[in-house]
């Protein structure tokens, strides 16, 4: 295994361990045990998984069954929840015969069918609380509870994921617009009954007091669009890549579209100015002009989930910067579906 | 093996072979054997490169070592071309001990020491044509050939990639700059000598009258971007999905950001409005209000290249539709660096 960060084989995804650990300690101190719901999605890695689970959280909730899946065979299937609606009746058969408590979200009277049908035993009712994806309205969720229980399933209670309020640089929006999805949230609560009301995001994990559980997964790692909200998690997270041209004008590194996810548009690199990306490098404008062909550059991805989904591991090092020594490697091993 | 489209469990990527055949063809038409050197980062798939080679293309382009790595070991290494720069030592020694003729792209002192240490043997000089990224400028190509020979390396010519012309959508505007940035690389090769002009992508495959070979690697598949510049190869690439959700607004299919390329925009859906994508989802308004939960869609991405880098394999189906009939699953097995 390479030693040090400047040693790996790029484009390669680089986790300091120290700030990892400060995220998830800082996390667990606000929002501690099955207060917590850590989402899987935006790490797809069960090595992590089991650090937030030495953090405290038991509790998980992934977005695909090949997530839910493979935390189970990790041994992290005490509660895990697939927040998502699935009607593949031989995924939804193979999460009902794992040995791990599964609780899957319903929102429809297909999404109930096929849960029931497959075997799953406990439900969350999915709310629509204003992003237009998927739940049902808040007034329909005590028709659909009924429906479920009539089916067989238990109802824990509702979700509704406020993902148009977490990304709000505006604080004082984003305690507004939360707390205007969670009356919608409280309201469908009260109609469906059930302990559990999850919600929530690293956006939100603060101002949600709605929520009995907050599903927060970004604060982990963090990106470029989470830094901008001023929350107290550390950026863990780069792509270390290698420069292979320098001329007078820029510098091109080995990191590329195929290394990271751009639906939010670039990644930055410290001291420097990011032109663009193409499928293998990233062009940019490097205010040392010292930087050689060989160096090493931290390319921040400016949204974790989709980027980490590119990649087969993680390798986790000892701290910030280029000199940093590997002390880990983790593999990314709940990619797919 | 599932028997249809609508069987699939999604998300997907198809490949409709009847299309695929047909862009193969057409480009096999004009571009015969080695006047095309297929670039195989644009699908990854070694399976689909043997077709490829079928329609009489037996020189081929990558970007990545790994994707040289498995084309050689997958017996098509009679002429492989690294299309980039590289200076990973370990991974160029891998590259010369190949039983495959392998040539790499060069275009300073670095890339140039570090392919004659590695023990590479074949070089050729890639030269800026336009695109800010990799590539020398022209009239330093031919010291850097000389450094090349004086290291012990055979120059085979040049090449230079009009990245910036070939998504150009007006056919003049394409033709023109196409012209200007080979009177650039034909400079340079006059400089450089040697047999090979290597430059071009689909997008300026019919227009670029400098290049003694084409690298081309969209046409087989296909994306909406290169879809508006009136080429004649069709669509063959979509992502299945299935729709998990449907109110009287919108509909949801399970088709997101970690299954899809997003530089490029939005996908599309036919006969619906494409609103947004997150993680697992694509939003959409559908014309067809009689969609319904479970019901499959084909969500067409904008980008084919980073879009494949997403998956572990492709269903080859027998036409167009979500009736067709899988008949054969390829390897996405070029993926990584």
């Amino acid at each position: 295994m390479p030693t040090a960060v400047h040693d790996l084989a790029t484009p390669a995804l680089v986790v300091d361990a120290t700030a990892l650990e400060h995220n998830l300690a800082t996390m667990a101190a606000a929002l501690p045990g099955s207060r917590l719901r850590p989402h899987v999605k935006a790490h797809k890695c069960t090595a992590l998984a089991h650090q937030q689970r030495e953090h405290g959280h038991a509790h998980f909730c992934a977005a695909t069954p090949r997530e839910v899946i493979g935390m189970a065979f990790s041994g992290l299937g005490a509660d895990l929840l697939l927040a998502n609606e699935c009607v593949d009746s031989e995924r939804l058969r193979a999460l009902a015969k794992l040995d791990a408590r599964v609780t899957i979200a319903v929102d429809s009277a297909e999404t109930i069918v096929a849960a029931a049908a497959a075997g799953l035993r406990e439900v969350l009712i999915d709310v629509n609380v204003g992003l237009p994806r998927c739940g049902c309205l808040p007034d329909a969720a005590g028709r659909l509870a009924d429906d479920a229980r009539a089916a067989g399933l238990t109802v824990r209670g509702v979700m509704g994921y406020e993902g148009h309020v977490v990304g709000l640089e505006s604080a004082p929006s984003r305690t507004d617009e939360c707390a205007r999805s969670m009356e919608k949230l409280a309201a469908a609560h009260a109609l469906v009954g059930g302990d559990i009301v999850s919600a929530g995001g690293t956006g939100t994990y603060a101002i949600n007091d709605v929520a009995t559980e907050i599903q927060a997964g970004s604060y982990a790692l963090m990106d470029t669009a989470y830094a901008k909200l001023g929350l107290p998690f550390s950026a863990a997270l780069h792509v270390a890549a290698t420069v292979v041209h320098v001329n007078s004008r820029y510098a091109v590194a080995d990191c590329g579209l195929k290394a990271l996810g751009m639906d939010h548009g670039n990644p930055s690199i410290a001291d420097a100015e990011v032109r663009f990306c193409s499928d293998e490098h990233v062009t940019f404008v490097p205010h040392d002009v010292k930087l050689r062909v060989g160096d090493r550059v931290l390319v921040a991805p400016a949204h974790v989930d989709p980027t980490i989904a590119y990649h087969e591991r993680l390798c986790v090092v000892d701290g910030p910067g280029l000199g940093a020594v590997v002390i880990d490697e983790w593999a990314i091993d709940l990619r797919g579906w």
